[in-house]
């Protein structure tokens, strides 16, 4: 597809005179995913200032039928920020600012093109946690956080960020705005019209802010890294520092060696922080906004549940911990490449969703590497597959497809999910059909027709063709 | 409106030979809410109970555009599960099954009409807790909390019945099922369709089954009665509890000296729990599923910062301590009839609102007598105002939309909500026009005609004429 000169020429007014870009080497960089899995075309880069602008753009837009994609920071994994057919580009970052921190209130309003870690950075500054926090936190923004729903490693403590959010400033498919920006810890005034757009990936309207939940912050931090015999023994282990802790646990992670050991070949400064080798381990972290002498509780529930254990007893040595599980994805890559699923299921029902899946997975490529590894507290595993020792990396990653079948068919068996935090963008509104009833699918399609009826709003993602 | 024979019939076979009933003695008390503020009438009462006669029951009402009226407990405050217009009723009330209880996963599954206090109990019984906590909770259901979007006295820890829903069971009004009973942590797989239908009071589907979060059941609670000065004072208290259990407070509500002499004037076995009178009192909660000696912090907390206090010593003084909290709306009611609002502010604002909209109320009926009390740690106040001692009733509450305007306009300049827990149900549903934009009242009814396109669920609630 092409757009017209004259469109081009009004949505440029639209953005104002540093607004927008037609420059191919300033637009190439927003057209690629990090993994380079994805690659888009565009002819034009809209980056608007204001809510204003963006109505008055996606005005424009809805008015002579034309598409367009919202991108946040581009680190998306599911090809949902790519404009794959020459849509138009409406990149937030621009929409930069932190509007209000309110510390006794809790709450904080931030513009949806600002940096994850900034927002982090804004509530820590006044005293207050904002709790989101992922691997790609120094770029991501919050406004791709919320029409994704990002998850990472503390939902198990503070939620996704559905549930870190109080408040919406949305745009419309027509231009209109949707100011839903208040700062109320209840409001049961009809429809709460601002959960339609978390996790929508911006194919119901584009937000432009939001107002989020601020968390007193801890004043006690205890991160250790335990040797455990299996995914099973590991959730008995998370059960055991739940109770000690009275619920006070806010991160536990779960890899097995063989992700330690790609971490430790592939990823400088990095050592194995226990002295023998184990099949599994959980980094865990508690957290207290009180001195409850939470390292002593740790330590007790620790003794005698796990084979071996490190507690962090400097900032350095915690992230130095923290490294070897973020840097999981990297050492994958450099590894050689793999097929990677995004699930969950059941807390309970991990180990032997873990069995079952692994099993089906070596029955189809005997000589396959899983490194299932993440967030086992919330049911949610990155069960990804490296290529065999040696193999071929192109061969390998062409069985994508046939692989990612059968591993999605054990997590359906289990009542999972097939995309636990990454949404679907792309690579999954196909598959999502093969597990969703009629109903809900069409259910879907309803609410894409009611509320961007001309379908301009980042089409061809989330719903199934 | 009258519903033909034939349809009568068919609705009756569809319900089932102890599905029905047209026996107007057993259909009155579904037709008057409590307070008999609402009445209605209706010729049909259905009471399926299973997800399939649901099924089949919206399928006939929705191609004989019969109007239907979802019930759960009969138990809310706004006129929302009342068929004013003959609509045929739907009792959920032998939909009262606990499906399953997973006590490791933390979740339970319930049927719609079970009662809030046998989910309470079924989560009890299994070491856990569900927190979902209010008055009605010995009559109202779960179909209804969710239905509504519930608060109640846990809101400022656990959420609002919205955040503690993994899943639902949903029938269109064609018929169609929604079955999105996942009992995920994280599931981002399309639109969350199971958002809309919670605080929608069935105008958009019916709830027929939940899945539910538990949470630990507390190892320690502390419930302390203190004298405070005003509502900022009761905030400052509230601020220091917070930091210095970490966050531990479960219930926050505040009430003035006229309130607690309504209760101990009208309500049985309730005596003052301090030795002088304060103009306010703040009725704190602190809980732990951990021992951490919560009674001698949530004290150390109190010393110096309040005038007086009271901590329960045993279960009997903590019933006793909440009675006095729970029976403020009984009391009120023998104290001659109050005009109720159930607001909400940014919680930092509560005491600035709550002067300047006494002060309103008052410059319009000087001898009124406000008895504000409620939620103040989540912003949420049930400002309500008693007729003038030994006033007229009836010509007081004639006066009710005027006072309501009013102090809804004072809410509106705050950022509030005018209904922060209730609901809208007719009584609200054309003021909530007066305070939302037109974008967004043309977005609710967008989704209703997308969802109910024949109107014929719950008719004439929620949405402004």
């Amino acid at each position: 597809m092409s757009i017209a000169p004259e469109i081009i020429a009004r949505l440029k007014s639209a953005a104002g005179v540093n607004g927008f870009s037609e420059d191919p080497g300033e637009i190439a960089p927003h057209l690629e995913e990090w993994r380079s899995k994805y690659r888009g075309f565009s002819p034009l880069l809209l980056k608007p200032a204001s809510v204003e602008q963006v109505s008055a753009i996606l005005a424009i837009c809805n008015e002579t039928r034309t598409p367009i994609v919202p991108q946040g920071g581009n680190t998306g994994l599911v090809g949902g920020q790519i404009p794959f057919h020459g849509e138009v580009l409406l990149s937030l970052s621009h929409m930069n600012r932190i509007r209000h921190v309110d510390a006794d209130g809790m709450s904080l309003i931030a513009e949806a093109g600002v940096i994850l870690a900034d927002v982090q950075r804004a509530a820590d500054d006044t005293g207050r946690l904002f709790p989101l926090s992922l691997a790609a936190e120094g770029s991501c923004t919050i406004g791709g956080n919320l029409s994704t729903n990002a998850g990472g490693v503390n939902v198990l403590r503070y939620g996704n960020a559905r549930d870190l959010m109080l408040g919406l400033e949305v745009v419309l498919a027509d231009g209109r705005v949707l100011d839903l920006l208040r700062v109320l810890r209840k409001d049961n005034t009809g429809y709460d019209l601002k959960q339609l757009f978390i996790g929508a990936e911006g194919t119901l309207g584009v937000i432009t802010a939001a107002a989020l939940e601020l968390f007193p912050k801890p004043a006690e931090r205890v991160t250790a890294f335990a040797a455990v015999d299996d995914p099973k023994a590991a959730l008995g282990l998370l059960s055991r520092l739940q109770d000690a802790t009275g619920g006070l646990i806010s991160a536990f992670e779960i890899m097995p060696r063989i992700g330690l050991e790609f971490v430790l070949l592939h990823i400088p400064q990095t050592s194995d922080p226990l002295r023998a080798p184990s099949s599994w381990y959980a980094l865990v972290e508690a957290t207290s906004a009180a001195h409850f002498d939470l390292q002593s509780i740790v330590e007790r529930a620790l003794e005698g549940n796990v084979n071996d254990a490190v507690i962090a007893s400097s900032e350095t040595q915690r992230e130095n911990l923290w490294r070897l599980r973020e840097s999981l994805s990297e050492a994958q890559k450099k590894e050689g490449g793999s097929i990677k699923h995004d699930i969950s299921v059941p807390v309970a029902r991990v180990p032997e969703f873990l069995e079952t899946a692994t099993r089906a997975v070596l029955a189809r490529i005997p000589d396959a590497r899983p490194v299932p590894f993440g967030h086992i507290g919330d049911g949610n595993i990155h069960f990804n597959i490296s290529v065999p020792e040696g193999g071929d990396t192109p061969l390998f990653l062409a069985r994508w497809d046939e692989i990612s079948h059968i591993v999605h068919d054990i997590v359906h068996e289990f009542g999972g999910s097939i995309s636990a935090e990454h949404g679907i963008g792309v690579m999954k509104r196909n598959e999502i059909a093969r597990y969703k009833s009629a109903a809900e699918i069409e259910t879907m399609r309803a609410l894409k027709r009611t509320l961007d009826p001309n379908n301009i709003l980042n089409p061809g993602k989330v719903l199934p063709d």
